[in-house]
Parts: structure tokens; C-alpha cells; sequence
């Protein structure tokens, strides 16, 4: 079996159009495939209007008990039945699931030194026999970005981290499989002003080299870490391509591809 | 092999004593098992919290789309995930879904000659290949109160309908079925004024002398006429049960039995 894990974001599944044809890339993905989707934006949102402030630390929301209902609603419940119900619509059997579903991801309130996250999840293992018999049956896993840590709580767990840990865990158990993460850009560029100047392939020395050129932005560099560590993991590949161009880049044809 | 199909109303499992009282009863019942939940008042309550105001008629939610945001976000996301990671603590492999899962409920919105219910959902057809994968799997199915359309749209059902619809189409694979609706009261009492009055069994044939003799409550009569209609559709029986009694009504040890 060869399985292809998509990571989508928030803010194109939240718009009904750029959803649509997010779906209609992603249908053209053939074989066994599982999406992993965020949902920030529209977290926020509710619990705007819930009078629940939110409050980021490094790009990472912190997670009281009022939070974690908030992110329980919108990751696991209007989010993750939104896709699967358009999937559906497409003739793609979905099955939407958190990490607490089967026991699918289990994690850890996260430990920080100075900063304490609340109920923010770091993952510790993976049930890919759930994933696999679920493929088998040719459904196509809808993964929020939920976890639990087995004593009854629900975590909030980073989308690309849940994303990775998936494909990791996957190639762990022999199946080939390719990463590959949606976002708002064409790929990794070479000129952040040139949206068409995507750099078609990384490799582990390219890296360094365009590291010390000072071509990768900051911002892409904790992506392309995280990249690297999947395909030294086991991962065939990554990915790093615009969300609307998820078929072509499971065909090596759009975006950035980051290899061994 | 056999399944019971318990229901449980959202009163309980909104109560977190209440529901590990439940879950310890639930815990009980030995074999393939699937619990249906509702979840109202808490969606009643979120919908306050955002501002939108309930409507509901002759005991059914008019489901507009705020509402429709507000129970996928309650019921597929807070209430069944509580009671997911409420069960994996309890070593049950439960596994969470709606009716767009896996295709698992498909149903239409209703047409009704007068009253608008909105995105309210009447169900067609219950995927069983689905819950026999999972349930051979050990994987208890945890159900939501909500249905799609196959056209994009979830839809809000009535957690009671899930559960008959569900244990009918099981039984109609051939699969001895038992229903359990677990609700506030003991049973059907014979006394409204004394809880202990519980009525052990009613088949059809006693069922019209309480009836006649002004013994049954008029809030009853729905409910013993949907379990009259599964016990005719298949199911081999209904039990009517105090939500804390499930396990003991699985062995036919508390509530009522509803026989053919």
C-alpha cells in the first residue's frame, strides 16, 4: 500500500468556494489517501463571539478549559463534518476522526519550562492499525487536530505536527508514504516577491546551501526542519505546495519537493 | 453475532458524575455494543451563549443554519468526543461518528405540509457494513444525532430515530439486535407517582389494555409505538431503562421489555 497524507489549513476549507476546489485536487489524488486539517481562524472566530479571548504564544494557542471546549466544537465537530460531508458529496467516502477516536493519536499535556500551553497535546504514538483497516475499506480518514492522553482528556494538537507524526508512523510500519502540506504559497520560493519562483526539489545539501544564501525565509525554516525530519523518519517524501494544487503535487508536479 | 444499541439522552452525559455513573453501567454490557447520544440542552445552552435563539416545535429543534452550526459543533463535536475520551479512559475502544462518517446515515430534509423545520434530517438508510467492520474490530461506534444528505448538507435527526434506525437495519442483516433506550425514569411505571411502579414487560397484546385503561402516559405512547415498530421490524427486543441501569437492563434486569 502506498498512502499519500495531505495537510490542509484553516483558511481555505472555512471558504465554501476555495473548499470546493481544494476538493476537486484532492479528488484527483489517486489510492489510499488521509487529510489532515486545521481550523484556527474559524476557532478564533467562535470563540470571539463565545466572549472567550484568544491568546497565541509563538503562533501556538494556549489552551484553557473554555478553549479546549472551543476547539472540541469547531476541530471536531462543524470543521471536520463540513468536509466530510462535501467529500461525500464528491464520492470520496470519508470518515472523520480525532485522536481520541479508536485511540487513534495519543499525546501528553505538553511541559514547558516558563509557559504553561493548558491542554495543548505533544503526540506519542499513532494507531496505524486503525488507519490501515480503514483504508483497506477504501475510506479516506478526516483528521482533526485533536488528541487525547487516555485519561478522558481531549488535547489540542497542531495540525502539521498530527500530519507528520501520521506519515511517520505509517512508513514506520513499511507502507510507502508521501507527505505532502497545502498552504497559501506555490511552494518554498526562491524570491518571496516572485510568487512563481517555487524551488522544484530540496535535498538535505541544497538545504544548507540555501539556508546559507539566505534564500529560505525564517518563516519557512521550522516547515523545512520538520520536512527533513519526516523523510529521515521513513517518509518518502514532502511536499510543500499551494492547497489548491494537491493532486498535482501528489504527482510530483506542483510545488516543492523535499527528499532524502 | 449480537449488538445492543443503547441510547442515551444529553441530560446525562452532560453531568460529569452522571456520566461516569453511566459509563460504569454501560461498561457492563458484554459484546458488540453502540451508543447513540443526544445532547440538546447543551446545544440549547451554546446557542444562548452565541446569541441565537432556540425554536423548537412539538419537541423538535427548527435547525436553521446557525442552529445547524451549533449542533454539529455540540453534538459532533463537544458531547461525542467528551464521551469518546470518556470511554477510551474506561478501556473501551470507542470510535466516534456522524451519519456522514462513512456514508454511516444517509437521510433527506424533512417535508412537512406546514412547519419548516429547516436542516432537520428524516433518515433513508444506515451503511451496517460500516458498523460490522467496526464493531468486529472491538471498536465501540459512538453516534451523534446527526445525518447528511449526500449533497454536502448535515443534517440534524432525532437521537431516538438513530437508534431504531440503526438497530432495525442490523437486524435486518440477520444480526440478533436488543435496543436500550436509557432515559430518567425507572421504566414504564404503572404509577407516574410512584418511580418504583415499573411495569417488567409489555407485549402488544397488554400494551393496548394499559392503553385503554388510562394506565400508559400520553408522553409514553411515542416512545412504546417506536419500540412496538422495531420489535416488529426485527429487533429482538426494546428495553426502556433508567439511563444508569443500562447494564442491568442488557440482561433484561431492570426497566421494561418490550416483546413481540
Amino acid at each position: 500500500m502506498q498512502v499519500k497524507v495531505v495537510k490542509i489549513g484553516g483558511g481555505i476549507i472555512e471558504d465554501k468556494q476555495q473548499l470546493a476546489l481544494f476538493l476537486a485536487s484532492f479528488a484527483e489524488i489517486d489510492g489510499a489517501k488521509i487529510l489532515v486539517h486545521g481550523g484556527g481562524r474559524l476557532a478564533t472566530k467562535v470563540a470571539e463571539d463565545l466572549g472567550i479571548k484568544t491568546n497565541m504564544i509563538e503562533g501556538r494557542r494556549v489552551t484553557d478549559d473554555d478553549m479546549l471546549k472551543v476547539v472540541s466544537m469547531v476541530y471536531g465537530g462543524l470543521t471536520n463534518k463540513n468536509i466530510v460531508a462535501q467529500l461525500q458529496k464528491n464520492n470520496i467516502n470519508a470518515l472523520g476522526l480525532s485522536g481520541a477516536d479508536g485511540n487513534l493519536i495519543k499525546s501528553h499535556k505538553r511541559q514547558h519550562p516558563t509557559v504553561d500551553y493548558g491542554w495543548v497535546g505533544d503526540v506519542d504514538e499513532v494507531n496505524t492499525n486503525l488507519l490501515e483497516t480503514l483504508l483497506k475499506s477504501e475510506i479516506v480518514p478526516v483528521l482533526a487536530p485533536l488528541t487525547h492522553d487516555g485519561n478522558g482528556n481531549m488535547l489540542n494538537t497542531n495540525a502539521d505536527t498530527i500530519a507528520s507524526e501520521v506519515a511517520v508512523a505509517l512508513a514506520k510500519d513499511g507502507i510507502e508514504t508521501q507527505l505532502i502540506f497545502g498552504f497559501e504559497l506555490n511552494g518554498v520560493l526562491k524570491d518571496f516577491s516572485d510568487k512563481s519562483s517555487v524551488i522544484p526539489e530540496i535535498t538535505k545539501g541544497s538545504y544548507q546551501n540555501l539556508k546559507a544564501d539566505g534564500i529560505i525565509s525564517a518563516g519557512m525554516i521550522p516547515k523545512l526542519d520538520n520536512a527533513f525530519s519526516a523523510v529521515e523518519s521513513g517518509v518518502e517524501s514532502v511536499n510543500i505546495c499551494h492547497a489548491l494544487k494537491v493532486g498535482q503535487a501528489a504527482q510530483g508536479n506542483a510545488g516543492t519537493n523535499i527528499v532524502r
